[in-house]
């Protein structure tokens, strides 16, 4: 097992990532304060995983909340089952929820430990690529609204997150290749040498290599907390770790929450980054052709959706959270392995890009 | 105009409270940082006092969401009126709220304020007694759940909380009755003195004496700073200002949010407090009276609904955000003016007083 800590002052916590994790009672024990846990999972998640937790919960009075499965689902009327569940369960101030699950999972039960009863404790118990190497870390916890993603939540930080590599043998090919969308990301915003190894580890990851996606968790989780504790409000370079998400985001809306995955619209959105950062000339055509070929071998979408103009980008694109005082900031690369937050790009050469007049 | 400071390091705000604020377009302006402001106010304020604020508010792009008045509306479900609104307006992180209204209109704004895009600022600007003396100072914000009063929320402090008493004018005789049973708790918890006083000055109050008023309001405010200063977060004494809230949100459930209005159920629990008091042998009955008859001089309830059973009691409390690990603790009184929180009471007592077993 390796341990990494992300530091923030008395709301430091640490990140498990090893094989076998979810047979390891004490890890979860340890970040239980009070007398009650309440474990939020999913339908395909629960019926995995849920029974490995309870050896450790059974020194608890201890109850599970199983929520349909998929982004359509993270919404506030999803959100009120949890409340439901915590009120009928006289969950109180002291219980703790376990998230057990992907990034819907972890987001919505970071948001209800954030909000049930003004704040509770909570831990992180990832299950998929994507949720092990970016959503489970950092404290970023919400739902979706209509109108725009994760539009509602709070900065919340888990007691532990805990990751059982393990439990990445039964997820989906299709999920799999989304979570590389975010390690992926790491390497374009600040580790060209990632970028390599990622270049050359591709097929092993892609086999599901134990010690080869282990590294690539580790890397991503160091590279993440870094971020996260230099700037755990976002007000300045952890708005990096949004690189392909304006558009991403964009994508997801219009084709309706759940079509898309999100590491598969991030995809795409970076390949949409790296486009306009051509157009700005910081990147050449080769680059951009080098960013495309590495996410395409990590089966991952690298052109939007044919039917959505660049209109419809547009407008989802508006609402934002990196719009501020109605000026869009976007993510763009400087170079391969080196983003930059800036509102200062050419609007004419975004609209060619989202029209796809390149 | 008073100014009082809220001191809380780097959240600290300032408290004005005075005749004619609405006139004072700096107050307001003063606290808004971004370009975009949008006002939350109910049916029944928003005509008399929205236009007030549009002098203020002319130089910011602005809008008003205005909600149905009354605590049966403070819910998830309106709360998402007030995301939808932010979002067609196009609100981004720096877009400021104000909460122009009574407790269910700053409680709700709050909360939208803490959860739009993970947090913006606002500013309170309550209209009601009760709003004024308690709930718009100190960061408690957040929505009923059918299963329990405020148990979805968060803690998120405003830039500054205008109150102009001028608005008090309009307030219904119910509802200033209502505020004044919170202005009594801060006696009945801390200040014999201004128990004293209250008792001396209850016409003058009843008849909204503008002098007589802002000296309640001060006061109020000066032992809601204090205590909020010291306690942000209620691990301590912040706790004591629930003084009756415990036995009122049983009622105030019970009965239908609502149907009694928060300070009417506070008077009543007050009363059942110090019932429970008595019965430990803290109080006197004739404290006991003392108390009953100055919340009846308020016009106050001092008897809980007769249709509601012992039982009825302990189901809604069981899910009171006080009970710790299973275990109720209460606000009771070691005599008149100092009140203490406490799990080291008879539940025999408890259940006698519950069941009107006097």
């Amino acid at each position: 097992m390796q341990t990494l800590n992300l530091d923030l002052g008395d709301r430091s916590y640490p990140i498990y990532i090893g094989q076998g994790l979810l047979q390891q009672p004490e890890l979860l024990t340890e970040h239980i304060r009070g007398k009650t846990s309440v474990t939020v999972s999913n339908e395909t998640v629960a019926p995995l995983y849920l029974g490995s937790l309870q050896p450790a919960l059974k020194a608890y009075k201890h109850s599970a909340v199983i929520l349909p499965d998929g982004e359509a689902h993270k919404n506030l009327e999803t959100l009120n089952q949890i409340y439901t569940h915590l009120l009928e369960a006289k969950a109180d101030r002291k219980t703790t929820l376990i998230a057990l699950g992907g990034g819907v999972v972890g987001d919505m039960t970071g948001f209800a430990a954030a909000s049930y009863q003004r704040g509770v404790n909570f831990i992180q118990v990832p299950t998929t690529l994507l949720a092990m190497v970016d959503s489970s870390v950092g404290g970023k916890t919400g739902v979706n609204h209509a109108l725009g993603k994760n539009m509602i939540g709070a900065f919340h930080q888990p007691q532990a997150v805990i990751i059982d590599t393990d439990t990445l043998n039964t997820l989906a090919d299709r999920e799999l290749s989304a979570g590389l969308a975010e390690v992926i990301k790491y390497g374009l915003i600040r580790d060209p040498q990632f970028l390599t190894w990622l270049d050359a580890n591709m097929d092993a990851l892609l086999a599901r290599d134990p010690d080869t996606l282990t590294y690539a968790i580790y890397r991503s989780c160091q590279h993440k907390a870094e971020v996260v504790a230099a700037d755990e409000r976002e007000s300045g370079q952890r708005a990096l770790l949004n690189l392909g998400h304006t558009f991403g985001h964009a994508i997801e809306a219009a084709m309706g929450y759940g079509q898309w995955l999100h590491g598969e619209a991030v995809a795409t959105g970076m390949v949409i980054a790296a486009e306009l950062s051509a157009q700005m000339g910081w990147l050449a055509a080769d680059d951009v052709n080098y960013i495309r070929r590495l996410l395409a071998r990590a089966r991952l979408p690298v052109d939007p959706p044919s039917d959505m103009t660049g209109e419809d980008f547009m407008r989802y694109m508006s609402v934002d959270k990196k719009v501020l005082d109605g000026s869009l900031r976007l993510i763009l690369m400087k170079a391969v392995g080196e983003s930059i937050v800036t509102a200062d790009f050419d609007a004419d050469a975004l609209k060619r890009v989202l029209r796809r007049e390149l």
